[in-house]
């Protein structure tokens, strides 16, 4: 039996890349990983060479993968600079692991890393959020003030971009989901590249967006990146993994489907085009938002009123 | 142990609808699909009170099942009109026996019965095509065909309308298709009405989309009628049938999903909003179409081309 060549250098391949037809050594599969995150952000004009870019880092493969490939882009981009930022939502028993993670890979990577917290941004921890307020998914509650976070640590350490480590099958996941369980007007806002033309919110981009989950986590392993694997205590995404079991199951079946289906994604979300939001300032905070009051201060109002009921015994 | 009873009329249940939450006897779930369908009629402004309706049936439960609720709406409607019209594509083994059971179906309504053939309209069967010309899955060559034979026999009828049997299982398969497949443009141009604002084509009407498949089986087996259980031969839609699957499991574990699945398609649908198509007329047959030649000449063309070359040994 002769062992399968990888389809670029001819020497012994470990990896099949169906959706592709080729084979790959670890080498050249490590380069392709690279070459796609180069091709991504070119072909979505993500960054700009005086960048300076905030890299959302919760410590999980995709987002240390990302800050390790930025990393080695930035050699050929001085004038750019890279920020670690992880935002502690104030998470026991989980987020700790993730910090000490994306700490020491940034070190590693001689990238200065900046903590923000739930605590110190909002006065209270997700914790105790979800334990008072249960009308939706942690993850709703959650994703609200992360991304606020994000956008605050952003603006305070000066960045002009946000990068996150959202890969292809976040992106076909959240659109099906968008579908299968309502809210398909959210496809417009989700691209690679999100720019608010007003200027009223730091751009957004995903540079890992063109890249297989299985890829990203084979491509840290490969680059022996320490991340985290225990998932977040109040995970409970009961539709969204079968959504993701059911798109691994028909891209075993059909190799590039989830391409294909990313690539409908964004055919949709140009179609459905730019639609100019009219945004007011939040009465309480004076962020921009579509109502009076912004969906951060909601959940914060909500939790002071919360937090003064007398406790049920 | 007592008996599950019936939401509506408290007599014993014989089947639990899910998504709705209420369990059903055999008369108030007969009931409930028909009172479906017509709510489905009137609030996509389907049909009208002197409507001459070709209804499209192949002979499958979906068809049948729309012959027989549409025949029983018309009691209320005594200036419209009913012709069922069966397409008969040249499918050896297949067809006739699809042809027979639509004709008693259609007999026992009092309905009149017409059958229009590919070897008629196109002086060709679907089992020449597919033998001949395999760049394609057979479905692709005889949903062209068939659709622009549906056209013919309705304006031959003088039909103002036509209905097709397709349901909500078809309606969210087909758009995930155009999703997962490729093929966004297409979720713009179908939807419950199809309606030309240019007349240059009948309309077309799907008074089952709001209807679940394993639904519309069951009221045919309890209505009593008879439909082909006989798959096409020809059929071979891979990834359609994955697809199917897929949701079937989804909605199992999460009831209502097709439906949210389907208000989405048509929010979508919506959002992508009517594009004026211009169109030009064949070169060859005069109809319609988006190029030189329309998409039933191209096949017959090359049809013709293929029957004239020497037959490899």
């Amino acid at each position: 039996v002769r062992a399968v060549q990888c389809s670029f250098c001819g020497t012994a391949a470990f990896y099949r890349r169906e959706y592709e037809g080729v084979s790959l050594c670890q080498k050249c599969f490590k380069r392709s990983i690279e070459d796609k995150v180069r091709f991504t952000i070119s072909k979505h004009k993500m960054l700009s060479p005086r960048d300076h870019i905030a890299v959302a880092v919760s410590g999980g493969k995709d987002s240390l993968s990302l800050l390790s490939i930025l990393s080695k882009l930035k050699t050929k981009f001085p004038l750019s600079k890279l920020t670690a930022i992880t935002i502690d939502e104030g998470i026991q028993g989980y987020r700790d692991e993730a910090i000490s993670l994306a700490k020491a890979t940034a070190e590693s990577l001689n990238i200065e890393h900046r903590i923000f917290s739930f605590r110190e941004l909002f006065q209270v921890t997700l914790d105790k959020i979800v334990k008072r307020q249960t009308k939706l998914a942690p993850c709703s509650y959650c994703g609200v003030l992360r991304r606020r976070a994000l956008e605050k640590a952003a603006r305070t350490i000066g960045a002009g971009k946000i990068a996150s480590g959202h890969n292809l099958d976040d992106e076909v996941q959240t659109a099906l989901l968008n579908i299968l369980h309502g809210g398909v007007e959210r496809l417009v806002r989700t691209g690679p590249v999100l720019v608010d033309p007003e200027q009223r919110f730091i751009p957004r981009v995903k540079p890992l967006c063109g890249l297989y989950e299985r890829e990203i986590a084979l491509y840290g392993y490969l680059t022996g990146i320490e991340f985290q694997r225990t998932p977040c205590p109040h995970r409970n995404r009961a539709l969204r993994n079968d959504v993701r079991d059911v798109l691994n199951a028909l891209e075993e079946k059909h190799p590039g489907l989830k391409y294909t289906a990313y690539s409908s994604k964004l055919k949709l979300s140009d179609l459905l085009g730019d639609r100019k939001i009219h945004l007011n300032s939040c009465k309480i905070c004076g962020e921009w938002t579509g109502r009076d009051l912004c969906e951060v201060c909601k959940i914060l109002v909500q939790n002071q009123k919360l937090e003064c009921l007398p406790r049920e015994a």
